[in-house]
């Protein structure tokens, strides 16, 4: 393809996807195709010559479109948001043009440079500590993740490399073999699957913690835990602490799970995957406070910010604890200027890296903090519209209190009847959401997802909603 | 942003792309920039207000550009090649306005049938076992990892799950905490540091063994190091085999590593992370003989196959000990299709998955397997010129043969003189070349990397190398 063909192309690309996310709520939001619906509708092999591009272009609602679950729709109200721009989706271009794997500062010094100005900037609208951002001098700094999954598993990984040195100053006899399987780390039961898993891949005991009765994970039930897996002969070394929980939106305790953290020296890592953009706005960072306790933080400006996925922000004040994890430095990656600017190869599991930074820099110079706060709480706003919908009709009842963009709801009644709800909410095909359950109790979750969503649309959602209940209870 | 604006932005940004694209040539390839450059170019805060879109765009060939190091220019020649494509881009538009995340199948069905289906046409195109492919209905298939270093940990992730479940079968009695510190897997001494790395993530140990004479690892190598292991009370489990090392672009004999694995029951992760791309090409395929033998097999399209990064193809024969590995189910994430088509997080590290899908079904229509066969003939075609040019000049002789588009030549002498040479070049900022050392020998190695290279730009980087090495001959 020439550069002729390419600007006609992505520019009837431009003008499809203004159409595409301008129209968007008028397409049905989930498809309803059959698994392997795909295969028939394309050849079954490569084609051998090329073909012209309106020949592609043809086929996207064809193919494509006709199975595509429309996460931008403001009918769209399952997991959480994922972030989607105009700003984004232009710095993508750009990026995918410039096309540099930044690995080394040499690899692309824009890239590496602009990541670490950028991750300063967003630090600064969170009000973060300041030994957390890279402007301060110190050893701190930001850098950019693909997913919360990833930063969950580099943190700890992090947490094990300095226990492991400092059990070995206590210990010099004793071998990673004997100190690995005595580590232990913590989590709210809540905590997403994720943390889990980082345990699996990490190869170390994690431990769910049974919260409060609001689903927080508090510095007693921390406390108690740790003193009884110290007397048992294991090493606590790692706590994740979720703000904004995925099933219900809830926020451990920060202020005391971090006095834990310090008095037992271990590492406090933050994951506030969505919550984490509501701290742009003053009001809302009462959540976070206790933060200055935490080694690492993390949020995903690719859910709730307005910047395509994947973009997830992580913060660390002491990062030499992952580069010392990770460090294997061949030759061929070598540079005079080591030391001197961040080598975010060492801050992350894989070796290359996109030029995300861009994708930041647009956003937040193309919205400005005002709009990215009014984001926000326009979202917020929209979820209490919903909740007070909700707590209008006596059938319903709220499982969890709203704090940000999420109403978890259910039917008086029990699990069967709200398993039903669903079933037909979402057999209905207008809305779409799922549920989650904890201790038994199976509950509904509207996330507000779409930038396009207004208060009509959530008018619509509640009508779905109560027009499925009547069909639900008139049966029963 | 409204559509308006985007319209206009994106239009404009298409323009500057293939304006930067085009001439690309004309740019230094490697920015004269120090670290810290950056910083004092932006402001030290994020703007309040939203800015106008041309401020933007008049900001980004003094702040970014400047620090550029410039990948598709036909001067550089560092690292490997990795990929950029007009489909390329132009598809990611798409996908970044349908960011869906593709979790499940459910969560979009396009997302994840599309890329099952591409990787079929990709695995046919390289002629791979039928029992790779998801089209055989069997268990097999492939999936879109973000980077080989990905795909290396997630193969041994699988491999480690599948010799516990087995070591277990034997000795029921036996903890995970007595089995993982005995294992033990493999790979060259001049594997990619990834491999090793994939070791210290995954927690166990991975030994480098020492290649023959043409640095390709053999089948009695290996089969010595293992009955040594046994020998030792060590369970031996993962062998990576490399085709087409990062340092000088070897091949390790497939074939005879296969016996050895299927011998003693080891997985075999094949990584040909680059020269996979050639395997589109018939003449090319005695490279990979015996790849029926492996586990799992891995190639980046996102690097010699004009595919933008991310885009790092995986196939697997029997996926599911990477699923049970890793797989945490929360309700969230449950759907009724579940079993029916793949649920490509459980395939994974992170949770969230992009529409990568798209950029390979547009970069393999538009271009065709006839193109991308050209694009992969030339590059290796300008590695023969080049090298027939090196070896016209009997100061200079070759490290290794050429078999893909990478030249490891060097100054016949020491090493010192080959520093000071490779300092002289990128001294001079006309072209880019990154260093490699094997076995105490230091060489030059000259990657073809750019898809705009020709002739033309070949004899342009062997005069550069010619004059850097008069200067520096001359200084002696």
């Amino acid at each position: 393809m020439e550069a002729k063909e390419f600007k006609e192309f992505a520019k009837a690309m431009t003008d499809y996807v203004a159409d595409y996310l301008e129209n968007i709520r008028d397409r049905p939001v989930v498809p309803s195709v059959q698994p392997g619906y795909l295969r028939p509708l394309v050849p079954e092999q490569a084609p051998e010559k090329a073909e012209p591009w309106t020949a592609v272009m043809a086929d996207i609602e064809r193919v494509v479109m006709s199975g595509v679950t429309h996460w931008h729709s403001p009918r769209f109200h399952a997991y959480f948001p994922t972030a989607q721009s105009y700003p984004a989706i232009v710095a993508d271009m750009l990026s995918g043009a410039i096309a540099c794997i930044g690995f080394t500062w040499i690899a692309s010094p824009a890239c590496t440079e602009l990541e670490v100005v950028m991750l300063d900037w967003l630090g600064q609208m969170l009000g973060l500590p300041e030994e957390f951002l890279s402007r301060s001098g110190g050893e701190g700094g930001g850098v950019i993740q693909g997913t919360a999954s990833e930063a969950t598993l580099v943190a700890l990984l992090g947490a094990k490399t300095r226990m492991l040195h400092r059990v070995k100053e206590q210990h010099p006899e004793w071998t990673d073999n004997d100190i690995i399987p005595k580590l232990v780390g913590y989590c709210n039961k809540q905590a997403h699957s994720s943390v889990e898993r980082a345990g699996l891949l990490g190869g170390v005991q994690l431990r769910t913690l049974k919260p409060d009765n609001k689903r927080r994970l508090r510095g007693d039930i921390l406390k108690e835990a740790i003193e009884k897996d110290i007397a048992d002969g294991l090493i606590p070394f790692y706590v994740v602490a979720t703000l904004g929980t995925t099933s219900s939106c809830t926020f451990d305790d920060l202020e005391e799970l971090g006095d834990v953290c310090n008095e037992h020296g271990l590492w406090m890592h933050v994951d506030a995957a969505y919550a984490g953009s509501s701290f742009i706005c003053p009001e809302y960072r009462y959540l976070m406070k206790g933060i200055e306790k935490a080694e690492s933080f993390n949020f995903n400006p690719h859910k709730w910010m307005l910047v395509n996925f994947d973009c997830s922000a992580m913060w660390l004040k002491q990062p030499r604890w992952i580069i010392d994890a990770f460090n294997v430095d061949p030759l061929y990656l070598k540079h005079d200027h080591q030391g001197s600017a961040p080598d975010y190869r060492h801050w992350q599991i894989p070796l290359g890296r996109r030029f995300r930074a861009l994708k930041l820099w647009f956003v937040l110079r193309l919205y400005g903090i005002e709009n990215l706060q009014k984001h926000i709480r326009n979202h917020i706003a929209l979820a209490h519209l919903f909740e007070k919908l909700c707590l209008s009709d006596d059938r319903f009842e709220l499982f969890e209190e709203v704090t940000m963009g999420l109403v978890c709801f259910r039917l008086k009644g029990d699990n069967e009847i709200n398993e039903a709800l669903l079933r037909r909410i979402n057999g209905r095909g207008k809305i779409h959401l799922v549920p989650s359950k904890i201790d038994d109790v199976y509950f509904l979750r509207l996330a507000i997802c779409s930038r396009f969503t207004e208060e009509k649309d959530i008018h619509f959602s509640w009508e779905e909603v109560k027009a499925s209940a009547d069909e639900v209870l008139a049966k029963n």
